[in-house]
Order: structure tokens, then sequence, then C-alpha cells
């Protein structure tokens, strides 16, 4: 093989873990300088290799490198771009190669969700086809946790615990006050389009009847009949009602239940809320119980302090792997999670083609939800506990997580600016 | 000193260490057998004491009372319940101490806020008046941290731990993601009347101008303007903007800045939204960023697993130190926390009259706000800091944490259940 420059790029929505995969990545290809010069990545994502704004991660202190498995977010940026089909606009794609041309770029990492993973085998393809060698590696990447093929996706298991934790403590909360005060607590969770994450909330519970007491999945319509009467059953019984719901949870009829709350405010601005508050409301409004509603947000993906150790090390062991399949000279190709036991957990890592990856969204099966749809069965909870297994704490500084912050040194341009 | 037992009852909204405060008065007064029998918990709070719904303490196994240690929530219950003014209605005060009279209770601990340190201290009074020798001694508790004389209120250390922790985190998400997506992010933290809780997002800082740009205080007046100004450049300077706001703050004719948001949804019930999509929808409307927005609400006051070390020994040590008052025949009494020295930090317990504490708010002092309003003081942080310190980690098992469960043996009633 001849020896060649790597690219490394950030994409979508980040998460605690996303810079433990490029801690791997960074620290694996330092291992292969035979093959590997330099890695050079992209600020800000892809765009960074669009616009030829390459940070040169060799100029960061090991110290900073080994630094990345335990800080949260994108530390080299990321970003929301979709290139456009190819057959729209083969402009960007030729500009890649241009690029990679230019600097010299024989490797691509690409870390990211399903849209990630597209980009990176048509990238691959291209490469072929403009007889360029290129060889195009997707990393796995998201909180969703929806990719195919993976069993599980690096981000997942950490805001997972976070979910599960969180509910656990909350739960704990309300119950102390329910005597005399609030009855319901709502907790908005992640998940446009599948439930994996309002699913974790399950795993708060020590046994079964504990809070939470309701899930809300995006893959069950909402039924607003029935999800009140098990609200007001669940406060007969138990005396409070634990509620995580999907921020992505519809109606029948499809259009999302935190839509219903779009509202004009005071100053006539267009409110729009988030499902907690709407599914908080419609509680108070119904049955008269007071409420406390979350919204947890960027919070949860951003949990460093409360990662699992499991999805961390298998973060780190993705990005690690990601090189080693790149010097065994493969090209589109991700590596994969392959579990091979439930309990005890054990897993290994495997390897799927792009192509089967690309643009599929995994979403919860049937056989993980219950019969009601309110809740998640004993199948879901065996596959999702070993994901939150293992605390992987930060070291601390003045009362806070001691995260490190990159030099981020920028290669020197070599193309003109307009493309 | 004869031999009585005692009462303890938790108030008010719980916090994540007001069970480690319980573990130091249950712990302590096994210490003092001598003069204190057992120790009778509320039952909810104080209404189990006029409800005659007690606990015996006693029931419970020495592992599940250590376990108080490191258990959020009011593992006895709590409630908001206040008693009516002694002029306006005097039976609630005369059936407490009936009540205290037929099971032998001549110690009352009483643990909350403002609120419950002036009902301590009428019972107090009360008891002497009737001839009943009732020693009452107030345990601070509020993660508001608005009691007066002590230096500091359990519960506050750690719900400001969370919300640095996770002012830092989420942070470092919307860095890695402005260049082409999100630009302001919002979190909504607690404190109705005072600031405390939303000037602690400020220890996220490493230093000078890192997020968050801009905290909202109750003690300064909402101003839009100036706000999106701030806003605006701040964006312009950094890229992007993180706010801290807290759900207290209010426009200058003294609307909450909540409120405002209040709308009908698509039910017609009225939607009280909280701030944080007020202030991020304004933001957006006026300057045209995309944000995103968290409520954190029970989350930062239940979150045990991120609790401050220092907060925990504070509330721990002064669930003993109310006992040792007690047992040193104190009565109107609460312990405190006095600082000693900022840094190192040094602390000790003092002790104040119920008197002085009772009905009085205290607020962030101007010395603590920086002049703009938008931010604190360097005074403010190094009175801060300190109470963040430390990490003290609850145990986990099958990825949650370890909280403990109560048996909650009720004693046989002695009393009509009318009064």
């Amino acid at each position: 093989m001849v020896k060649a420059n790597a690219f490394y790029a950030q994409s979508g929505g980040v998460t605690a873990v996303i810079n433990a995969t490029a801690c791997g990545v960074l620290q694996t290809a330092a291992e292969h300088k035979d093959v590997i010069g330099k890695v050079l990545v992209g600020a800000n994502g892809i765009v960074g290799a669009l616009n030829e704004e390459l940070i040169d991660a060799s100029k960061e202190s090991k110290r900073a490198i080994a630094g990345l498995r335990s800080t949260p977010g994108g530390a080299f940026g990321s970003c929301r771009y979709k290139l456009k089909p190819y057959a729209e606009d083969p402009r960007e794609y030729h500009r890649l190669i241009e690029v990679f041309q230019a600097h010299n770029i024989r490797y691509f990492f690409y870390n990211g969700g399903g849209d990630s993973q597209d980009t990176a085998n048509k990238v691959s393809q291209l490469g072929a086809r403009l007889g360029y060698p290129l060889q195009c590696i997707g990393v796995p990447k998201t909180v969703d946790n929806d990719l195919p093929v993976t069993d599980c996706c690096p981000g997942f298991g950490s805001v997972a615990k976070y979910v599960a934790v969180s509910t656990k403590e909350a739960a704990l909360d309300i119950e102390s006050m329910c005597a005399t005060s609030t009855k319901v607590f709502v907790l908005e969770v992640m998940g446009r389009h599948a439930g994996w994450i309002a699913a974790a909330g399950a795993l708060a519970r020590d046994q079964a009847g504990d809070p939470p007491h309701i899930i809300l999945l995006p893959e069950v319509p909402f039924n607003r009949q029935q999800f009140l009467r098990r609200v007001k059953a669940t406060v007969a019984e138990k005396g409070f009602c634990v509620v995580v719901v999907s921020e992505g949870v519809r109606f029948a009829n499809g259009k999302f239940v935190g839509e219903s709350g779009a509202a004009k405010d005071a100053f006539g601005h267009a409110q729009l809320g988030g499902v907690a508050p709407v599914i908080a409301n419609m509680i108070t409004a119904k049955l008269g119980y007071k409420h406390h509603w979350a919204v947890a947000d960027y919070l949860q993906r951003a949990a460093r302090h409360i990662a699992s150790a499991t999805d961390v090390e298998q973060a780190y062991a993705l990005g690690r792997a990601a090189v080693k399949l790149a010097v065994a000279g493969k090209t589109a190709v991700m590596p994969t999670i392959v579990r091979t036991n439930d309990s005890p957990y054990r897993w290994k890592i495997g390897e799927a083609k792009l192509s089967k990856v690309a643009n599929v969204e995994r979403f919860m099966p049937k056989s993980y939800i219950s019969k009601d749809g309110f809740d998640i069965t004993a199948r879901a909870m065996r596959y999702l506990r070993p994901l939150i297994a293992g605390e992987d704490y930060p070291r601390y500084k003045n009362g806070v997580p001691e995260y490190v912050r990159l030099r981020q040194q920028r290669v020197a341009k070599k193309l003109p600016e307009q493309w």
C-alpha cells in the first residue's frame, strides 16, 4: 500500500461519545504510520471538506487526543448538511474528490447516521468511477439507535442511561410529593421517528410496576382517550404517574402531538412547545391533577458525566475498527456491533456494506412493544439493559468535568475558494 | 433529661440530599438512646402528624438508613402544606401537641425551608404556653438557597452542580452544531424568587467568555430589547449563544416572562409553557436563529447521581447537628452552615434562632450581579464555587443507581380520627 493521508469528519447531531470514536480513529491511525500519513479532519463536518477547511490532527497533543474519549459534543465541529443527490448536482461530490486529491487523502472516515453512510457510499462509488483510489469507511453514530445491521449505535447507550437514571430520580421526587401536590410527571426525550430513547425509560425500574408507568413511542399512534384512562388508573392505584414521551409521538392521522400545542404567544410568535407540556396540560385539563414536566433536549445527548461505560467502549472500538478496515484494504463498509450473548452481555465488532446501511431506518420491532402500546416488553428490556451497563466518569476540576479543547490548527488551502 | 420519643418530618419540595439529612438525624438519635427513644416520622410530612400517620424509623434496617445518604427524593414522603396562622385557626397547632403527647414525643425536628422554620418556631412557642415540654429544632433544606443566616442551604449545592455540569455539556453540543444549525440554547432552571440556581450556570466556565453567555435572574427585570441585542452580539462574536434562565424571571411590571407564553392549545387548554420556550421563540422570531431549549424541572433537584460531595456532607452534618442541639437542651433553633474560609473552602456548624430564620427570603445581593444584569460577579463565583466541589456517586446496579426503599411501618394510632 502507498502511504496517504486520511480524512475524518463528524456528522449530524453530536453525542456524548462521538469524540470517543474520534479518539479511536486518531490513536489507531497513529499506529499505522506506514500507510496512513496525517489525519485531516473536516472543520464542522463534511462542509469542512467542501470548503477545504481542514484541521491537522497531528498538531493536537497526545493528552488532548486521549481526553477526547471523555469529552462530549463534536470536538471538530459537526454539521447538518446532506449532499444533494448526485444526479441532481454532481458538483459537491466532485469537489470532495478534488479536495481529497489536493491533500493526498485516500482514506475517508465518515462518522454519522444513515445519511452519512449514504454519502460515504456514494463518494466511494464516484472515486472508483473517476479512477481515484479512495477507501470510504462509514463509522456509526446516532443517539437514535436507528441504523440497521449493527446491534446498537454508539451514542445511544449513554442517552439511554441518562433517561433511565433521570426517570428513576424524578420518580422518587414525585412519589415524595404526590400525597398533597404534584401527581403527574412527564419527561420528553428525543426520537423523531424511532422510540428507542423513550423505551430506555423502562430501565429505571427495579421491578415490574415501578415507574415509568407509561411510555409513549412514535411507533404507536397516540390515542388520547386510552392514554387519559391509563393515567387516571395509575394515579388511583399508585398515587402518582410518571410518563416518558418521545418527541416524535403522533396522532393516528400522522400529526405530531407536540404540534397541537403550537399557538401564538403574547408577542404573536408561533409557540412551538414540545410534546411534554401538551401532554401535561391535557392531563390537568381533563383529570385535574397537578403536573410537572421536563424537556431534556441537548442535556440528554451531551450528558457525558453519566455515560454508559459499554457505550464509550463500543464508540472507541468502532473508531479503531474503522481504521483497521481501511488498513486491511476495505472500502464502502462500516464496522458494526455484533451481540453474541445477552446475559452475560458479550459483543464483538463486525462489518456491514454501506449499501446495506444507507437510508434504512430501524424502528422498535413489534415484539418490543407491549400489546396496549404503553410499555415495552421483557424482550426489549433484555436487548436494552446491557447497553447502559457500567459508569465511565470523566475527571473533575473545580466541581465540573474537565473536558478537552483542541487547538484545531488549520491546513493551508491549496485550491481556489470558488468551485 | 427524661427519655422521650422524637418526631421528624420532611417538608416542601424535596432535594437530592434531604434524605442524607434524615440519615444524619436517625443515626445520631440512635447514638443517644439515653434520652431519645424512637424516632417517629411523619408520613408525607407534617400532615402525617396531623393525621397521626407515623412511621416507626426503628423498624428500618441499618443498611436502609445508611442508604438514605445517597437516595434522592423524600423517603418518608413530603408535603406542600402550610399551617394556617395560629390566630386564624389554632386547631392544627393544638392537634400537633395532642399527637406529640399521645406518642410521648418531646423532640420535634422539622426539615424544610422558610415556612417550615416558621411552623417549628410557632409550635415551640405553643408547647411552652401549654406547659408541654417540646424541643423544636428546624433543619434547613431548600434547593432555592434562600434561607437567611446560614451560608448556604442543603440541596442547593447539588442542584447547582447539576446546572453547571449540564450547561457545560450542552454548550459543547451547540458549539459543535452552530456552524450550520442551532445557534441558541436556552436552559430553564428553578428559582421563582431568587436566582441562585441560575447563577450556578456560570460555574460551567473554565475561563471568562466561556458559556453560558447570558444568565437571566429573577432579581433583574427582563428587558427584551437589551436581551435580544446581547444575544445578537454573542452569536456574532462566538458563533452561538447559551442562555441560562431562572423560571421566575419577570418583566419590569412584575409579570412572569413565562406567563407571556400562556395560550390555548389545539384542545382549548391553557398552555402554560415555562419560560425557556418563550425566550427561545422570541429569539427566533426577532433574530432568525435556530434554537434548542431544555426545561430541567424535577431532573435538577432529584439528580443524586451528580450530587455535590460538599452538599451531601453538609446535609448529613446538619441532621447530626440538629439532634446534638436537642440533646444539649436547645429549642427554637436551627443548625446552620458557617463559612470560615473561601479558598481553601472551610466551614463549620453554627446555630440560628428560628425567629431570625422564619419567613425571611435571601436574594442574590447586588454585589453578586454584574452591572448589565446578564451575569454574576467574581464575588458570586467565589461564593458559589466551593458548594459544588466533589463528587459523591451512588452505587449502581444494572446500569442505574441503587436507591433504597423503606418499609415505612406505621405506628398504631392512639387518638380518634376526628379532631
